[in-house]
């Protein structure tokens, strides 16, 4: 057993009988993110990783450019308040250059109290709006569709914790020729991709011109937002996409794929990129 | 083709060929909630069925305990602005009535910038912890197992958008005789949760002591947290629970059941209500 699973009682009912054993569980917990001394945000996420999660969570959200803009990272453990007022959360204390200006229109789930409803309307929209690192190179790599077909198969390979508790999602990079660049797991799908993208950042690989992303699920506007922001060409998806994912992936000349299963699946933009 | 769906043109690859039709995607659109004037979140949510959305939210938050505390509450659609600033997001425009008092240590997601981050943390695991709007009774309704197997395929027949997209999640109440009480679907399974929870209160039928929800994915904190506000004794997910999910379900005393396939399901906590 790993530190992300937790082993569970169960009571287990098949055809009328019941019988009690134990289960693996995928562990969920939240964590925190102090910029600059100020929380940022506070999310659930599978412990693990957390260090890729804050940095792809900066990166992918706009607040910062490049990953040189933080001058410190580190995780602090969630602590018992001594007077009793209750346990905190995990959380990473992030301290950015202090030559970064920070933008509050790009804090799109924070940061709004100060703003009448009129204005946030429009500053949120403005935030949901991607602020890509580069427009998608015409001259990038082809994907070759007996690559695509081959990708969830490597993935599940891979993917460890999702097949002792089937409560993970799973984001994975590839090189153009597939190979395998990184995996990571999350409770949740945009942690997934944060802590994957925030992986690549640290290792000094974004933008991520000559990859593809795979994504366990499905594929909303999020993980489209977060992969254009790194750059990445071609976002693969098990699952179905939602209007705006296509709507996002038109726009920055991205390609994306859904319902990848067996030999099969479908294009929603940019197929010139499928040899 | 209904207003929760649109098309689009795809490529469709399979055994190495390619073909060019239309397909149906669920729609994805921003929703901006403002409270007395004040933005307070805004989710990416598939448009439809937004008091719902917007009244489950406030409850399951905790920042109204009961639907009589709303004073008014409309949606105003997406605008484009007149000094070419951008478009805002469709809102949904609620005033309380002026005795509400209401408690910022609640609103999780929100307003956490004024305080420091240790003091945050705090909070912020203090608005994590559920506020049920009443302990589960012991009293309370039984499930027979032959009922529990059933559900799968009863919200099956009636979830329509999914059978047509693939991309939507489902969340249903059941009467513990088995009759469907509601239904709602969402791109994010938490908004289901909420439109869902929304409905019954606008329907005056919360505390819901005698009903179960069945959630079409996975179960995470946040299903439980909500459901328990909502006082619902039993929660069923098709797929995996995640441990804080397990961990609130026994805190409360409400059964959880993961799993659900066939004629088979788990029990994680409170197995006494199951037949």
């Amino acid at each position: 057993m790993s530190s992300d699973t937790i082993t569970t009682p169960v009571h287990t009912v098949e055809n009328g009988f019941s019988a009690s054993r134990t289960d693996l569980l995928a562990i969920e917990e939240p964590l925190q993110f102090c910029l600059n001394g100020f929380p940022l945000s506070i999310t659930m996420r599978s412990p693990g990783h957390d260090l890729d999660l804050a940095t792809g969570f900066l990166f992918t959200e706009g607040i910062i450019n490049d990953v040189g803009q933080i001058l410190s990272m580190h995780c602090e453990p969630s602590q018992e308040g001594e007077d009793g007022s209750g346990k905190s959360a995990d959380s990473v204390i992030i301290r950015l250059k202090p030559d970064v200006v920070l933008d509050p229109a790009r804090f799109r789930r924070n940061f709004y109290t100060s703003s009448s409803c009129g204005v946030c309307g429009k500053i949120a929209m403005g935030a949901i709006e991607v602020h890509p690192s580069r427009k998608m190179r015409r001259s990038g790599p082809k994907f070759r569709a007996e690559l695509i077909y081959r990708l969830p198969g490597l993935l599940r390979e891979t993917q460890h914790v999702f097949d002792r508790t089937g409560g993970l999602h799973a984001a994975a990079l590839f090189s153009a020729n597939g190979n395998l660049l990184g995996l990571r797991e999350d409770i949740g799908r945009h942690n997934a991709v944060d802590k994957l993208i925030g992986f690549a950042l640290r290792d000094g690989t974004v933008p991520l011109e000559d990859s593809l992303i795979l994504v366990s699920g499905r594929a909303g506007f999020e993980l489209v937002q977060k992969s254009v922001m790194a750059a990445i060409p071609l976002l693969a998806a098990v699952g179905a996409p939602s209007s705006l994912a296509v709507e996002v992936a038109k726009r920055f000349d991205m390609t994306l794929i859904g319902f990848l299963r067996g030999q099969r699946f479908n294009i929603y933009s940019s197929n010139w990129r499928i040899e």
